[in-house]
């Protein structure tokens, strides 16, 4: 139906733009009309910056983040503490972590979670080359910035399993209250992990 | 502070994708995630049809559709009765209208609503041309299909005024209970609407 409304080339553009997580196809819409009103100064920059990034982002071959350059800024960067290996499940998760700017640790990207039901397996994440790293030697703790999920867990626990001849340290995250999180509007399993984690004022 | 996440290709690609309506700050750091994973199938595409859009789509010299061509498909199209003019606020509305279906008329966009307290007076609208349109003849009928808004009724009844000499017969979209819409949730103009106009089974 919606074929005959625009020409075939606005069409494939709302048809691609819909593709994008967030977006249907009514703001798919919008969005294209948005984009070509404002032609030259978003549009064209626009194209442009994907068209860059398609060339030139590449998987960095040690920790698996995405950059412009293999190694990627983070492991190639000296005042970062390679000692310390924050082993996560996505990049949108690294960089969730390097907002919080708390750690200069290096990272490592599994590029998900165990999950037997979707049929995700060990061979299908990026764990063998995380061990692998660990073998070399120079690695004092390994944080398992897993999600507090059921899959997130059981990934944490296998790879804790596999690093045990290392003898690496292996820590995850704490659980407990959001910050600005009000206490009514959370679970009981998460107040629970609060208050046995309580601390001292 | 987000800058040193990421490379500056893929901060240039969220900050411009955070620009379309729709998506804020994290969702369009989840779209560039999302494009970089479907680099073949989703990114590199998207950047050549927004490039195509970009080169080629152009704005209609008659009505001010956008299209690939000038006149655009809908005025060029001998099948249209061109006798029936329908005003619309932007391109969006001309898309919604031709989704619904009902007419095979031609149509006119005027860019947007008279608006003093926005600044927006009838030289920032595309008025003129239409009054042009009605005055060179053979047009029988406008249908105003502003919004139902006081900025779109405003625009409706300067143009109405103006067209009074072209002897055109002016017409407006009806009010009343959207289909599949329930009263109980509906405001009270649009029920005093629905039951002035109210038809016989």
């Amino acid at each position: 139906m919606a074929e005959r409304i625009a020409g075939p080339e606005i069409e494939r553009l709302i048809q691609l733009l819909a593709r994008l997580p967030g977006l249907g196809p009514r703001s798919a819409r919008r969005a294209a009309l948005h984009l070509i009103r404002k032609r030259e100064e978003l549009l064209g920059p626009l194209a442009e910056a994907m068209r860059v990034a398609k060339d030139r982002i590449v998987t960095c071959s040690v920790c698996g983040n995405i950059d412009t350059s293999d190694p990627c800024s983070i492991c190639a960067d000296p005042r970062r503490d390679a000692s310390v290996i924050v082993a996560v499940e996505t990049v949108g998760d690294l960089w969730a972590l390097e907002r919080a700017g708390v750690l200069s640790a290096t990272y490592h990207v599994l590029g998900g979670a165990l999950s037997p039901l979707d049929g995700i397996g060990p061979d299908d994440l990026n764990i063998a080359k995380l061990i692998g790293r660990v073998a070399e030697g120079g690695v004092k703790e390994v944080i398992l910035a897993v999600n507090a999920t059921v899959d997130g867990q059981t990934t944490a626990h296998f790879i804790t399993e596999l690093l045990g001849p290392c003898h690496v340290k292996c820590t995850r995250l704490a659980h407990g209250v959001p910050v600005g999180g009000e206490l009514d509007y959370l679970d009981e399993g998460t107040l629970a992990a609060a208050l046995r984690s309580r601390t001292d004022f």
